[in-house]
This record gives C-alpha cells, sequence and structure tokens, in this order.
C-alpha cells in the first residue's frame, strides 16, 4: 500500500472505483449501475477497476468488496432489465463526522487498501448527505477523492433535479395497476364490490399518490378519490366524497398513501387501537380505509398493498425512467473523469411537449438533507386529485415500454457472481 | 312477438345469439367474448345479432340487453387485450329450477322476445350449472334453444377442462410479482426486511398458490413457503421451516392462499379476534402470517395483498391464456352452430413438451357444480413447495406474452358503447 498517498493530482492518474447502493431498491437501480460500469469500463485509461460494497456501504466498511471486473459484460448489459440491488443495499445511515468520525476514516482506510480513487454512490437524501460529508472527510485527511452521488428513489424527493430515476417506474406501475382494477371493479359493482383501495408508497411526499390519478384519463375516466401524505385525512368530507361518487358512477376507486396523516399529524396507519380502524400493528392504511368505507357507507370493498411489487416491477418500467437511470450512472462517470467533485447528475426537463430532458450537474450541498414536496398546485382545491399541472408532469415520467426478456412465462433477471476482492486490511470493522 | 315460437328447426333458422359473463372477471375473458361476437359475426347466414347481457344475466332478467352489432369491428378487436368484463358481470347465482322456476321462465320470455336461438353462457362453476338448468327449462317449455357454456375462471378449478382461461394470466402475474419482490428483498436483506409475504386469491383451491411456486427455479433459486388451502395451517413447523430458510438464505418469501385454514378447518383470514392475529375484520390473511413470524421469529417483514390487481393484470397476461380464452369463445359458437347443445368447450392437452392442446367437447352435466382440486401430488411431502409434476402442468399456462398498445406510458384499454337493446316485454322483472 506504499506510493498511494503519495499521489497528488487523482483527477490524472489511474485508480479505482467504488459504486454502491443505498437505501430502498427500485426497479431500474441497476440500470444505474450499468451506466457506472460500462463508462468506466469504456475509460480503462484512468479507471482501473470498479468495485461494487456488498450490501452497500457496508461492503466499504468491512471491506467487503466485490470485483465486477468479474462479470462479463453481457451480465453488466442485463442489469439494465435487471430490477433491485445486484450488489445488495442497505438501509445504514452513517452518523455525523463529529458523532462518528472513526466510521469515515475507516472508509478512507479502505479506499487507500483498494486504491480507489473514485466514489460513487447510488441512493436518495440521506446518501447524498453521506456522499458529501465522505468527500469532506476525504478533503480533510488529504485523501484524494472524486465523489459523485447517483441519484435514485421512488420517493421522488430530491431536490434539484427535475424526478429521480426509479420513480417514473413506480408512477407506471400504480397508475396501471389502478387503471386494471377500475376496470375489474367497474365490471362487478352491479352486485358486488363497489369500492376498491389500493394502498401505495411514499410516506413523507405524494408523488406516488399523484401518480395513481393518471389512471383516470379522457380516454377512459375513472371516478377516483386520492388521499395524499400532504392533506390532513378528512373523515366526514372523504365518506362524502365517496358516498357522492359511488352514487353517481357506480362505483369508486380510492388511491391512499401509506403516510396519510389525521388532523393531528399522526400516520393513519400508526393510529393505534383506540380509533375506529382496527389494530394497529397489522399495519396498512388500505385495509383501514376500506373497512371505513364498509362501516360507514355500507358498500362492499376489496382493497390492494401493492408494497413491493410497485418498486420491483421491472416487467412494467418505465422506458423514460430506465433511460435517465443509466444517464445518470454515466453522467457520474464522466463528471468524475471531468473533475467534478461533490456533486451529483441531475435531470433537467427542457420542455414539457414534446419532453426533453439533458443532465445537468448539481452541488451536493444543494441535494443532502433537503427534501422535494409534492407542491401544492398538483393537487386539486378539494384535496382527492390531481391537477392539469401535475399530468404535465408525470405523464413524461412514465413513457415508453422496455420490457426484459421472458423465458418459459417469466422476466428473466440476471444474478452476478459477486466475487469477493481479497481483504487488505488488518483491522475489522464491526456493524 | 308472433310467429317465433311457430320456429321449429332452430339449429337451420336464423336467430339471435345471448352472451353473458358471470362472476368474477379475468385479464381475459373478454378474449373469449371477442371469440364469440367474431365468430358469430363471420356467420351471419345463421347468427342475426349479438346481444350481450348488462351485467351479466341480471341483464338478461331485466331485458337489458346490450346490442353488440353497434360495435365497429375494431372494438370487438380491442377486446383482446382489455381486460375485466366489458359489458359488466354479476355475482348473481339463479337457484334450482324447483326453487325459482319463474326466473328460468322470464329468462325464456325475454329470448323469445329478441329471437334468442343461442345462448352462451361465460362463467365458471356456478354458471355451468346455470347454463345447463337454461337449456333444461327451454327444452321443458319447447322453445328452441342451443346452450353453450364458455369456460373461465382464475381459480382453474372447473371439471374435464385440463385448465380454465383467466388462470395462467393470474399464475404469470403472482409467479412474476413473487419474483421481482425476491429480488427486492434478497438486497435489502442484511438490515431490513427478511421476510416478505404475498397473499394471493383461490380461496378453495391452491392452483394460484402452486403458480406462486414458479417464481423459484433452477436459473433464479428463491427460498420461497407457500401455504395451500388445502394443507391445514401447522404454526409450529411453518415456523420451523421459515427460519430455518431465512437464516440459510438470508430471507425468506411465503406465498399464502387467502383460503389458508388452520387445523379445525376455520379461515385464518376469518379466525375473528379470539387468535393472536388481530382483528379479523381488516381481513387479509397475509398480513396475519407477516406478523405471526414478527412476533415468533422478530424479523423485519413486509407483506402485500395484490387483490384484484392479480386478476385484472391484462398488462401481463400470458399468451397461452389469452390464445385459449378466444379459442374457447369461438369454439363456442361453433360447436353450437354445429347442433352441440348443454355442452362447453374444453381444453385438452395433447402434451408437455412441446405444449400442445385442443379444444374438446365437454358435456355440461359433467362439469356443472364440480371442483377441480389441486392434486396433493403437485404438492411436496412437506406441504410448502410444488413438485416437478406442477411445474410440468404450469408452466405452458404462463408462457408467451401479448402486452397491450401502450398511449403515454398507459395500457389502452377499450370502452364500449354498450348500447341498450329496445326493450319488448311489457313486464318488468326485479332483481
Amino acid at each position: 500500500m506504499t506510493g498511494i498517498s503519495a499521489k497528488s493530482a487523482r483527477t490524472m492518474a489511474k485508480s479505482n472505483a467504488f459504486y454502491a447502493q443505498s437505501g430502498g431498491v427500485t426497479a431500474v437501480i441497476n440500470a444505474s449501475a450499468a451506466g457506472v460500469i460500462e463508462t468506466a469500463r469504456a475509460n480503462r485509461s484512468r479507471i482501473g477497476r470498479v468495485f461494487a460494497g456488498r450490501n452497500g456501504i457496508i461492503g466499504a466498511l468491512t471491506e467487503d468488496l466485490i470485483d465486477t471486473n468479474r462479470e462479463p459484460a453481457r451480465a453488466i448489459a442485463a442489469l439494465m432489465h435487471t430490477p433491485a440491488g445486484a450488489f445488495g443495499s442497505c438501509r445504514y445511515k452513517l452518523e455525523g463526522l463529529d458523532e462518528n468520525r472513526a466510521q469515515y476514516e475507516r472508509l478512507i482506510d479502505v479506499f487507500r487498501a483498494h486504491d480507489i480513487g473514485y466514489f460513487f454512490y447510488n441512493g436518495g437524501n440521506d446518501s447524498a448527505d453521506t456522499c458529501l460529508k465522505v468527500s469532506q472527510i476525504a478533503g480533510m485527511l488529504g485523501y484524494p477523492l472524486t465523489a459523485v452521488h447517483v441519484p435514485k428513489t421512488v420517493d421522488n424527493d430530491l431536490a434539484v433535479t427535475d424526478n429521480c430515476p426509479g420513480f417514473g417506474s413506480v408512477a407506471k406501475y400504480v397508475a396501471t395497476s389502478m387503471r386494471e382494477a377500475a376496470f375489474d371493479v367497474a365490471s362487478m359493482a352491479r352486485t358486488s364490490t363497489k369500492v376498491f383501495v389500493l394502498e401505495v408508497m411514499g410516506r413523507h411526499a405524494g408523488w406516488i399518490t399523484a401518480a395513481v390519478g393518471l389512471a383516470d384519463d379522457a380516454a377512459t375516466p375513472v371516478p377516483l378519490v386520492l388521499l395524499f401524505p400532504e392533506i390532513a385525512f378528512d373523515e366526514a368530507k372523504f365518506l362524502r366524497i365517496v358516498d357522492e361518487r359511488t352514487n353517481r358512477f357506480g362505483y369508486c376507486c380510492i388511491g391512499v398513501s401509506e403516510g396519510l396523516k389525521n388532523a393531528e399529524g399522526h400516520l393513519m396507519a400508526e393510529a393505534g387501537t383506540t380509533d375506529a380502524f382496527g389494530h394497529a400493528q397489522l399495519g396498512g392504511v388500505g385495509p383501514r380505509i376500506a373497512k371505513l368505507v364498509k362501516d360507514r357507507l355500507d358498500y362492499k370493498y376489496h382493497w390492494a398493498v401493492a408494497d413491493y411489487l410497485q418498486r420491483a416491477a421491472r416487467h412494467l418500467a418505465s422506458k423514460t425512467d430506465l433511460d435517465q437511470s443509466y444517464a445518470v450512472g454515466k453522467a457520474a462517470v464522466e463528471m468524475a473523469l471531468a473533475g467534478h467533485n461533490a456533486v451529483m447528475p441531475s435531470i433537467v426537463r427542457v420542455s414539457d411537449k414534446p419532453y426533453r430532458w439533458k443532465i445537468g450537474v448539481a452541488q451536493l450541498a444543494d441535494v443532502a438533507n433537503k427534501e422535494k414536496m409534492l407542491p401544492r398546485n398538483f393537487i386539486t382545491p378539494d384535496g382527492y386529485g390531481i391537477t392539469d399541472r401535475a399530468r404535465a408532469y408525470l405523464v413524461p415520467l412514465i413513457r415508453g415500454e422496455s420490457p426484459p426478456p421472458y423465458r418459459d412465462g417469466l422476466p428473466q433477471y440476471v444474478r452476478l457472481k459477486n466475487v469477493a476482492v481479497t481483504q487488505r486490511l488488518a483491522a475489522k470493522f464491526t456493524i
């Protein structure tokens, strides 16, 4: 390991790269991995090997690195059509520099041991912050490191970027699923189910809930009621509108965010045993809303909770989302090679019609720990629907299909070999 | 209406046809409707108009008929890629002939008023029985009617036929969804969710639960535990196997039938407030199983209930299922024209490898009110998995894709005009 610290101008010398996936995975995060790895391979004169963290940043801390060079080009290409995190992800938040400086120093030790000069971190708000801190500690320790964050989150709540890779595919899934279920309910409503409830993800911001609204359009109108996390649940008003729509259209479909809150700001899903909804620990605001409709309005109901199905549904991924996910991975490497540090490729919307986008450069300091909420003017004044402005924003993000290859009726997803890199450090690190 | 009863040889004369959808709808039942209507249109010298019952048999009883001749050919063709019941379906069981002969006589009155000589009834067990009874009462009343049942049920439990139209698409959906979720869970299991539960349909027979098993195959093994309605739930044994697989593989996925029963034969979903699972009315055996795993094994869990999403998912329909759904609709008309009465087109498996099938003629008396259960040798001896025999049966049924057209990122499904036929009867009928 001697000599590594002597390197002075990292951007001119050849060194290895580290890539890790962070937080909840998506249908297309592996496309970003493919973007990083293929672009690094295309720049072998500058980037040696790409190591991936097994289970995200934990892999760096424990020196459990995966040698992506052991994967053939076709396996990396197959990441384009494979959902979830091919190297494993984790929910593990590094504390602040002051609280746990040792963790950050450990990361630098591992990077130094493996001649890692590039750090690509693929995640959401928290990981943007981590990426920034890693960049800062490297500077403090005089270790030459280029840190670039690769955006990813189904929650679509990252600042600066117009939208987040991973969101468009969830949006397409929930809108398609609601449309399909609405056709089902409409055909049964005369004698059977009249109210259908679909619970979707997005605990803090209602982007995914808004996407459910796309199920209803001019060609195929659907009586929809959306319950956003941004709008405090008003039971009487909600029941009135559900009753009204069910009477008028014969049925009604409800899209509810897992993050729906009551007027006191408490999550409905955690409202406990003291309210009318039943046992809290079973979770699921969807069934609670359905039961409320049954108890108060006596309509026959069905409910679905898509849970991981919505974010893992690579079979229904948005082509736009897929393209952008690859593009941010590719751009991250290009930015690093161009000398950018502590940045994130952002998606810049050039125009709505036709939809045009390009990659921009966002400063991590402007992204880290910020949360982009759904604008109020994306929600109709009554609080239960989406506006034309929301549609103009959302529709381009779900456009296009890119189905995976199928064999015997099922999508063929790749599993990488994930060969471990030989450890070089004597010191172990325990999570 | 004079003269109608004077017709003697129905099979030689031209008359109208009545088509109705019955019971729970599927992703491909409209393909059967297309098969009936297009084949009738191709035989205009024998079949006049095709009337559809609005909301199934209720439309016949209330003389609320839809004139399918008002739909252009392209709208009928679009039924091929449109899920649910285009004319509306219903859950309405006609009683026995002895209990409510008036209902059957009313049907014949309506048929006579609209010169209907062909009755095509698209449904499951119950509707096969109804179809048979309608055929019988027509005979008793001396009304010339040819009655043919068109098979449909996601439950796959009709007798005689090798499989049921509608099942293959649900099977493809649940296997794909479980595979995708398994990739998600596998990538998060190090620090987050270790056990994932997917609840699927199939209250009486475990065909759909068995299909979840296809998510696990040689190319992409998944640690799966299946809970069939046929196998009484053994809590201790179940927890042992989940613990064992989670320890061994790092995670575990569970597919559970909504019809899972305890040793006393009671539905787990209706086990009430007296057991450890929580409030019964919230429904959902999936969340109950997940909570059990959490309470006893302390693994972090997630659960999904696909509900209508699974049977409405035309975007992921099986091409085999779609082809067969159309074929039984087409064959129903051809059989009627060939003079068959009180029959049902069945799907006959000619061979597994390569998969070959043909249409057979089943006598309704052999189909009505029978239930085809999942054979015990399709389930592994331990009761938690599927055998090679099950795979050989299931795989051909989910093979092939036939995606719908998309516009702006969403499937474009047709809504028919559904123009009502002018009523001819003075007497009204109330449901």
